[in-house]
This record gives C-alpha cells, sequence and structure tokens, in this order.
C-alpha cells in the first residue's frame, strides 16, 4: 500500500512554509498564514488546496463574519490522524517506541528490553515492537508509512547508515533499509540528540527562537545546535559535540583519545571512575557511588561536583559561541542534578561572556519515550523535501 | 544627491537572488543564473531587468549561438563600477580606509594616525580621510553613497551603535548617525570581525562554504561563524567570542571578570604580561618579548608556546561544536606564528573531535586595508534587504 522509500508530501516552497507552520500552530487563517509566512492570500490559498483536498488540512467553521468585510474567514486546521508516524529510540539496553500523530502526539507507547544488541537482533526486536504499536489500533497500521529511529552515535542520514555507534559491534550498519526490509515501512534514521532537539525546536520549548540549542548529559555528553532556524550538522557531519570539547588541559584523559574533555570529566562512567578510585573501592556500582555521595562522602561529594563544573564550563562555552536563546538541559544525567546542579549553574555563570549569560538554561527531564518521539519527528520531517 | 539613509537597491527575493550570486561570480548566462538560484528562466529574466536598467548589470555580447538553439546566449555581469563604496576600519592608533567597487575590489586606500581616541576626533577624522578618498577620483564622488565602518568591539549594527569598544570612553556612540552627519553619506557599522568574516565568506576563502569560520589573533583574540550559509550573531548580540571560552580551568584571570579564558593567555598583552614576568622585566616592550624569544629564552619561548596551545585548543572546540568546512586565521598575531605556530597546530589536532578534524586551518595574514575593506563590504550589504 505504500512505497518503502519516503517521498515528500510536499514539494513547492509555499506548501512547506504552510504545512510546518501548521503543524506547530493551529488552526490559523489564511490572512494570519500569510502574515506569517510572508506570502500573499492568494498563494496561501492555491498551496492550501492540494493539502486540503489530501486530508492533511481541514477548514474550521467560519470565526467570525465582520460585517461588510466580505468573505467568511475559514481557518485552516491540521487533521491530526490524517497520517501517523512510528519513532523508536534504540538506548543501551532497551528499544522505546512510539507512535505519534501529524501534531507530534504521542499515540501510544511501548518498549522491548534488548537481550543482545548485535545489528541483526536490535533490528528484528525493531520490527517486532513497531508492528505491535502499530497493530493497537486499526488507524495506524492503516496510516502509517513512515517510521524515524533515533540511535546515538555517528549517523549518516542521508544513506540510512549507522557509521558508528557505542553499541557492541555496530559499524556502518545499514539500519535504514535492514527495517525498511523488516517492516515495509519508509524508514529515516538520524541521532539522537540532534532527533530529540529538532523535536524541542519545533514543538517543545525552542519554538520560535531562531538560536537555540539541547545539551543532554549522562551516559554521553552531547548537544543539538539551531542556528538561525537550522539545525547545525557541520560541513563533515560533526557538529555540537559538547562532550568532547577541552575544558581542563590537565584533565584525565577521554576514550575519544583526546585529554579532558567534558565527557572524561563528567559522564556518568567517568563519574563512577572517579568516585571508585577516591574511595578505593573497584567495585562499586553507579548507584553505590551516588549513594556514597548523596550520605555525604567528600570525596565523592567532590567528583560529583567537578563533573558539574566541566559541564557548566562546557554550556558556557557553547553559549558564547553560539549565542543562544535558550538552552535546554536533559538526559539521565538529570536524576544526580542535587549533586551537581549548584557546580553548573556556577561555573555557567563564571565562563559566560557577557550579554550571552542572559540565556537561561533550563532543565527539562524528558522521559525515554520522548526520545522515541524524536524518531518519530525524523519521519515527519520527511513530508518536506 | 543621495539620501543619507540607505534604502536596499533590491527588495524582491529573485531580483536578491541574481545580484548576490553575481556578485560573486560574474559573468553568467542567464540560463546558468537559473540553474544556481533554482529559478526560472523568465524569472531571472524579469528580475535582471530593472538591474539592467539601472546599470548594475549589462549584457555581454552572446558567447555562442548554437545552431538552432533559439536567442543568442548574452551572459550577465555586474558593472562594477556603477557605483562605488567607502569603508573604514578604527583600529587602536589609526584609522584604514578604501573606496571599494561592486565587486569588493579596493580601488584606493588611505589611512590617518589617530592623535586622540575619543568619539568625537575619531569621527572627525573619519569624515575627512573618506572625503579624501571620495576626491581622488570624479566617479568615486559621483557615484558613493554608502559608507561602512569596522570597528572592534560590541556593536548593535540596526541602531548603529558602538555599545562597547576597547577605545577610550567608547559606551554607547551612535556612530552612524554622526558620521552620516559629517559625511552626507549612509553609514552602516559592523563589528569589525562579523565584517572581515562576511568578506571572507563572500569574496575570498569561504566562498560556496556552508559552514565557514574566521580566526583573528593578536591584540585580541576573536572569531566569527557562519553555519548555513548565514553569519551567527547570537539571540542576544553576542557570538564567536573564541577569546573568552575558557580553555583552563587553572588559567588566569581575563580582563573579562572570568578565568582561563583563550584571550588570558594567549593575547599580545596577556603573552607580554607572562614574558614580563617570567624573565623578571616589567618595563619589556613586545617587540622585546619576541626577540627574546627568537634569541632562545626558555621562559619567553614556554610563554609563547603555551599561548599557542591555548589557541588551537580553542579551535579545535570551535570546530568541534560547528563543523565549518574550513577555519581561516589572521590577525597581526600572524606576525609571530614562527613562535607558536607548532603548537598551534599540535593542540588543534589534539582536540578536535574525529572527522572534524578534517577541516583545514588556513593561515591569512590580511594587510589592515583588509578590515578596511570589511567596511565597504558592509556598506555592499546595505543593498539588500
Amino acid at each position: 500500500m505504500f512505497p518503502s522509500h519516503s517521498h515528500p508530501l510536499v514539494t513547492a516552497p509555499a506548501e512547506t512554509a504552510i504545512l510546518s507552520m501548521l503543524l506547530a500552530v493551529s488552526p490559523l487563517s489564511r490572512v494570519e498564514l500569510a502574515r506569517r509566512t510572508g506570502l500573499s492570500s492568494t498563494a496561501v490559498t492555491k498551496a492550501a488546496r492540494p493539502l486540503l483536498q489530501g486530508g492533511y488540512l481541514h477548514e474550521l467553521p467560519p470565526e467570525r463574519t465582520a460585517p461588510g468585510a466580505g468573505r467568511p474567514v475559514n481557518p485552516l486546521a491540521v487533521t491530526p490522524d490524517r497520517e501517523f508516524f512510528a519513532g523508536v529510540k534504540i538506548s543501551a539496553d532497551a528499544l522505546y517506541g512510539t507512535v505519534c500523530d501529524l501534531r507530534a502526539r504521542m499515540r501510544v507507547t511501548g518498549r522491548r528490553r534488548l537481550t543482545a544488541r548485535d545489528p541483526r537482533t536490535v533490528c528484528a526486536l525493531i520490527a517486532e515492537l513497531v508492528n505491535e504499536l502499530l497493530d493497537s489500533e486499526p488507524e495506524f497500521r492503516e496510516r502509517t508509512s513512515r517510521l524515524g529511529i533515533a540511535v546515538s552515535g555517528d549517523v549518516d542520514r542521508d544513506r540510512g547508515l549507522v557509521r558508528y555507534s557505542v553499541l557492541p559491534g555496530w559499524r556502518d550498519v545499514p539500519l535504514a533499509a535492514t527495517v525498511a526490509a523488516a517492516t515495509g515501512l519508509a524508514v529515516s534514521i538520524e541521532n539522537d540528540v540532534k532527533a530529540l532537539t529538532v523535536t524541542e525546536h519545533w514543538f517543545g520549548d525552542g519554538i520560535g527562537t531562531e538560536y537555540f540549542a539541547l545539551v543532554t548529559i549522562g551516559a554521553g555528553i552531547g548537544s543539538g545546535l539551531v542556528v538561525n532556524g537550522e539545525l547545525v550538522t557541520g560541513a563533515y557531519g560533526v557538529a555540537g559535540e559538547l562532550g568532547h570539547i577541552c575544558v581542563d588541559r590537565a584533565g584525565p584523559r577521554c576514550h575519544c583519545g583526546s585529554v579532558g574533555c567534558v565527557e572524561a570529566i563528567a559522564s556518568s562512567s567517568a563519574i563512577l571512575a572517579g568516585v571508585r578510585l577516591a574511595v578505593a573501592d573497584p567495585d562499586l556500582a553507579f548507584p553505590g557511588a551516588v549513594r556514597l555521595a548523596r550520605d555525604g562522602n567528600p570525596a565523592a561529594r567532590q567528583v560529583f561536583a567537578a563533573a558539574g563544573r566541566a559541564i557548566g564550563t562546557g554550556i558556557a562555552t557553547l553559549v558564547s559561541l553560539l549565542g543562544p536563546e535558550r538552552v535546554v538541559v536533559t538526559g539521565e544525567g538529570l536524576d544526580t542534578f542535587d549533586l551537581f546542579g549548584a557546580q553548573i549553574e556556577e561555573a555557567y555563570t563564571a565562563h559566560c561572556f557577557k550579554a550571552a549569560a542572559k540565556c537561561p538554561l533550563t532543565l527539562r527531564p524528558l522521559p525515554w519515550e520522548e526520545w522515541a518521539r524524536g524518531g518519530a519527528i525524523t519521519a515527519i520531517q520527511t513530508l518536506f523535501p
């Protein structure tokens, strides 16, 4: 019924402008659409026609008819359940899945524990999870043709390839094609932090900002950047590598080969290694390290504090270079915010340059399902050229 | 003859696209223009008409008439001397001026030593210098209505205001309006590093890149960034503050109030302070510090080496976050490149994340006049909306 390769729904600039505007803000009158997109009313009416005919938009009853104002004003709205989008996030130990509607609302969610992490097993489990979600409602199965997968690491979105991931054995995995073959869906993939950044920019705290950043802390430390309204991808496919900027030339060696990276000081495994060393307990697990710090062990607390200073310094660097209007901080590292939050904020304030310091840090604990939603939004993006 | 407030020459998107394309690459056939801008040939022809009538473009003789190919092909070219643009750079001890043509070629240059640096004196001297340059050719005087001024510091381009500069007494100086009143020209102002970045992006090493950065080293350390083809200005007017990112939490205090900034380690005054301390000579001047290092004084050499490592680490940070295709390094600091170039490159390579390290650093010594050209290009930009 659906082709396994995705085609954009809209191609003309005017249609693109109108659909993307209405996905974020709906309903809007044609007049308001014209104002916000800079198109003429005629162009708006013409561009909306195929989207109305295709069922992606509908007209609401006239809002008001000003006397002598001519034709009544019928606002345009997105029809959220015209099409659904599956999304999956691959984490280190589980898959998280969702089905979203056109306005990116999660309509169902699910998860699968990963028993093995090789590409073959993971792809089979993705297909199983997605099929289960699509079968939960007949309309999902009928009107879902696009799946987006969010995965950490070096993702070649255009070629559907995971070039590198922290998952063992994942090198140059043709993830999109493999899952497309297993599900019959058109599959797009994206780096998980970038997908989440677009999610927050389109539908979350970043709405309406031209400069925006999302920072994730936890097992890895990364960031997604929006400049002049567009995601920063970098000329060589690398950008936003907040975890691998050097904040301390005398700091520890990082797994990337460099020295003093934020991630080498402040990732959960770096923190764990630091606490193990500080309390001379090589078998300590992360929850134990957290417990020690919360119980007031000074050595353990110092390790968390140093991590907080590294993160805050790194975010200040990002803000002094990029000048975002707002930074959202998220990731499972927020669970230990009580142990390093003060140091993050202190270092951020100390190192931010002048007016850039006006940029607020917003903490945003996001459940894993939000990352799956990021995958679904990668699929929604394929509606556009 | 000319209004003192500048109006864009082109406003329609198609005209804007054609003129900016031809400023960078000229001549081009209408077919080639259509291909590169994504416009239809009809739209190209229509948009070119007012520019031809206004004398900004001209048609070249037909290049070739393929048999049976219909109408002959007349390439379109910019008419460089249709309009001229004055540019000024305010440095700490002198003014540099130029008059450029439409294709940003410098047609004449000049300079004025600054005897005093208060805004009143500087504005009067700018008017004197610009008038002298415009009087050097009758066509300059006749066809120049726009002046661009490049100045270091915090510049509010939209309001024509220098909010803050290192020049003594420069706080909230209405530079654009003052010089406009003194010269009768429409005056636009821009931060000097941003102006130079746009110059290199439009007309220099950055042509055709979507991601580009320019780094200046010397008395100050800064950068200009281009992402997705557009200059990064930041939500709060701060961006590219490479000099004020922290690369060493245990480093020296910076004049900005923070600690371990690149500028606190690697600006010429930071280097001088370091060498003075290292050799216990509080009266040493910068040329003396350079001489000591070149003569092999180990303490002096170490100070330069540390500066190089700070600069290289800072550039690596910029590259790992932004992913530029190319970085141009310029500024008067290149004069001592023999003393810290190896350390810049070593630290850059060590700290750049993965594929981002493909980004080459290009050294580009630029005479002061190039900064004045940056001012003139700020004026050329006012042709556009």
